[in-house]
């Protein structure tokens, strides 16, 4: 039930832009209680000047290849999970498409199960409660 | 009070996206207690690779021409609005611009009626309670 | 810890948006306890048709030159200092880069602290509690 939009510098390839993807979702499949077939995600390759951050906040030092993960979840997860899926999401980009570890940074947010509809017009989640069955 | 942003793939013509725009505020206004000046959206085209996103999870099949549909609340509806709401999305984008509806995806997010500056620098919803009225 | 998403229409020059994104920034440190050095920021630039906005809803008028600032925040403000910030904010974009106080939207969500990972894989805020120290 995550949807996350993935913002970076404009400038790389089709074949890195297919290795964040893969990496992030294995990460949330692996980590995050995602299903494997559970993918959405919104790619927001930026023009220079577009992608305002501090290159030492709380981390860094960040390059030109920094990349936002703005994860919105369908459903809480504790802190234990949330800590080992940011570990985790790390180690996978550094191996594939071999991004630096200081130019990841992800934000999370949560909403309820209700506030999906994946397809068709009904509340995916919770649409037998909806009909009352 | 919602903002909606609305992710589809580029090379839609400008009638189909303002087509797209009508049907959601109407649909926001029919069903998601809505009032009719109350319309903020924002369009984001994307080039191939940019969206991905599973075909046939929880619903689709999904094709070229799935839009995600991402709308911040500015207070809470219950979970019957919103299904209600989802339903009655699909059928208005079915009219027009001709949209499937398994090539609709919609995401909510609810924030407090403080969090929302309409114009203008004021609090636009709590003005009265921040001045002490 | 606030991430910004800046939307406005294409075609201001990069000095424009350097004023923008200062501007939002130093209203940030000033008025919605936010650390000096914690600025990230993503700038849409939106093509004509992308960007819907009612001209008059809850103020205005609002012209082509409309900004909606989304602030993505990492705890809770109050009710007050959310909105001297929306105030200061409109003083500040008014002075550079000169925008219209009507044409300013702002958008506030919430997360926890635990939903933020600035750099390393690391769950910056709460890193000490979930290694148990």
């Amino acid at each position: 039930m995550p949807l996350t939009r993935i913002s970076l510098a404009r400038g790389k390839s089709p074949d890195y832009l297919r290795a964040l993807s893969d990496s992030l979702h294995r990460t949330l499949v692996e980590a995050f209680e995602v299903p494997p077939d559970d993918r959405f995600q919104i790619i927001h390759q930026h023009e220079p000047g577009e992608m305002v951050f501090d290159r030492s906040y709380l981390g860094g030092p960040r390059s030109d290849d920094f990349v936002l993960f703005q994860v919105t979840a369908g459903r809480p997860r504790s802190t234990a999970t949330k800590a080992a899926f940011f570990q985790r999401l790390v180690e996978r980009l550094a191996e594939a498409p071999g991004l630096r570890p200081e130019d990841v940074m992800v934000v999370i947010s949560t909403t309820g199960i209700d506030d999906w509809s994946f397809s068709g017009g009904v509340a995916s989640m919770v649409q037998d409660e909806v009909e009352g069955r």
